[in-house]
């Protein structure tokens, strides 16, 4: 029995609600002078007394030493195997953008991209055209392409982006990119692993060559290129496991896609820090189970920039008093995974953790940070536990067993 | 989907190089006046040096409060599940002399050992012959054997010790030991739990009734004991899951045959702790993959002789800069399991680790022993879950999902 029957047996409905916020590739590595790590490092007195009264520990996404992307991340935050529930970067590209997928669709992602007059790629993404450029030649695309036996379907996402998607039954997605990951290169070939592949390559292949010569007229968007082919397949949603009635308060299309994946209700949200919290409030008395996701933190450690991820943990902790006002009964801050400035990429090591609950052990902890989780009363957990000590902690789960 | 199973799809070539430095049996439990256990009594700059800019933990090499035997102990530093993996004494003695064991083989450990004329046995080492002695009878026994329904194979291996290995198709391994573990007693007979046991259960008595009349001039070795039947089963490689080119510098042949078990190169190596290391600088540039063996922590532990297991693991600290000045990009210290003197025997203990890394988080630890490693960064951990640690900290594993 996997964990998911197991709650699915023991939650009830209660008022309690849950937040969980998540400061995207939160957890880092030592770096600067004081050698400590970019949460070590903040200043974040309201986080620090939430984890004096609260539980600390620390997760892994994954497993040890594997590092996540961000799709496993948020999965195993959510409480799903990240190893049973892999999603593909089409799916979670065309969830970004509201797509209604179907079960058995086939997503696939769009780089527009510039090639030169022999096909070699001299931009990968086209020099990041505008969404409204991409949003016109999606709309040439989509007036003149006809594809038999399958229904498709092309969306602009954002700059250079774009969200590709056949219907039909019987597709497979074991196709390569046909992105080189490099320029001064021609695109690569696609190769189909099994029969239900094939399928989907020759509708691929037929799209491409209607697509090529509408394309050769534009500048710079005058190619594209294919990634990430991914089968959608409805997952349990949070409704049907936990019981819980969720909304994510998110920023970006791939985890509004991701909140979307697992039955939460997506709100608009505006850009800034403030946005995410002034939503939180205005839908306070609407759901029980609150995601609230904060890009930055993860930005400023691909970019290296350790001074501006400290910046923006402390930008997120001036907003906790807000959190803690609406008093939520478990209220999470954690990462979905490590993105350490000092290695510029999402990371292994795992991933800082603290529940606010009344319900805490005390431990030794005196503040927020990787190694005061060391010593906490959680311990090292994988991720997607985490659901479940949220749910136990708010006091929604039965006893197991006379 | 097992670890090898995501390891593999994750794994990429680099030039980085780990070195796996084990010393065998590492793990201990307080002795003498200062109560310290062996590796906290022992001055060893260099390794405390290497804890407090690295990261430190514990691990369990099959489960809590189980005592591994060598075997699982080592399969799971190589990052095979031992509980999956469990390798028969027979099938680790035949590969520790290098014989070319084929799917399917079942190998037995023979012990030479000395029989009154009423056939009790009186030493179960035979006196501990030497190997040349051990040699000379298991040519004579080969020149008059004969075994019908199957191949056979038997090669001297150390002292009073042999390996017996048959070859046909459909051969079981469980069969008990004849060896009753006590002198004063006669051989046991054997019992076979199934069909094909028992096709291998003929085979044996029949070799032995052979044996019998033309041991029994020799002097002390005048009869045999028949121990660990056990398959071979071919093993997936350190290249097939990992990516690694490895090579194994040990100096005693189950070391050696567990590495070659895992497909490592396993060199030839002088018997002095110094030939260790001069062979890890000689061939440093062939391998990305070094498992350095280190047996007398285990010895020292196993004589209760805790004076010489602390002199040991100084002697291995002196070693260390040696290691350091190669420069590998990931450096494990460790053991197989603990063999506290104290007990005289391998224990349950988890065992201490240490990786030395530029990827580390700093964490509470000051110096390598049993206490500090229970603050470190690492936590306790499977100890299979260690080699895809160091292939992270090496770089060598890609992202997991997007």
């Amino acid at each position: 029995m996997d964990n998911h029957e197991l709650l699915k047996k023991l939650v009830k409905k209660t008022d309690s609600k849950i937040v969980l916020l998540v400061m995207d590739g939160l957890g880092g590595l030592p770096v600067g002078p004081q050698s400590k790590t970019e949460l070590e490092m903040a200043k974040k007195p309201n986080m620090d007394k939430l984890a004096k009264a609260g539980v600390l520990g620390v997760a892994d996404p994954v497993g040890r030493g594997i590092t996540p992307g961000s799709g496993p991340g948020h999965l195993a935050l959510f409480g799903y195997d990240p190893i049973k529930y892999l999603i593909g970067r089409g799916v979670l590209e065309a969830l970004g953008i509201d797509f209604p997928l179907q079960h058995g669709d086939v997503a696939i992602r769009i780089n527009f991209c510039t090639v030169d007059d022999k096909g070699i790629i001299t931009d990968r993404r086209a020099g990041r055209i505008s969404t409204e450029s991409n949003a016109k030649i999606c709309d040439l695309l989509k007036s003149k392409i006809k594809i038999s036996g399958a229904e498709y379907f092309l969306e602009p996402v954002k700059e250079h982006r774009a969200a590709l998607v056949f219907r039909a039954k019987g597709l497979g997605d074991k196709i390569n990119d046909t992105d080189p990951q490099v320029t001064g290169v021609a695109e690569l070939p696609m190769t189909a692993e099994d029969k239900d592949s094939e399928k989907t390559k020759k509708l691929a292949e037929d799209f491409l060559a209607q697509a090529r010569p509408i394309l050769k007229g534009e500048n710079p968007a005058n190619m594209m290129l294919l990634r990430g082919f991914a089968n959608f397949t409805k997952y349990p949603s949070f409704d049907e496991i936990y019981k819980l009635n969720a909304c994510a308060i998110a920023q970006y299309p791939m985890y509004k896609g991701l909140a979307r994946l697992v039955g939460m209700d997506v709100l608009e949200v505006g850009p800034e820090m403030d946005d995410l919290f002034a939503k939180l409030e205005e839908v306070w008395s609407k759901f029980d189970f609150f995601f609230v996701h904060v890009k930055k933190t993860d930005s400023a450690g691909e970019d290296g920039d350790w001074a501006r991820k400290v910046e923006v943990i402390e930008k997120v902790d001036k907003q906790v008093p807000r959190v803690l006002k609406l008093g939520p009964e478990v209220f999470i801050i954690t990462g979905d995974h490590s993105t350490p400035s000092r290695l510029k990429a999402h990371s292994w090591h795992p991933v800082p953790v603290l529940i606010s609950t009344e319900y805490s052990r005390t431990d030794q902890a005196k503040e927020f940070g990787e190694r005061a989780c060391l010593q906490g009363a959680l311990g090292r957990i994988p991720m997607k536990d985490l659901m479940s000590l949220a749910l136990a902690y708010a006091l929604k789960l039965e006893k197991y067993g006379a």
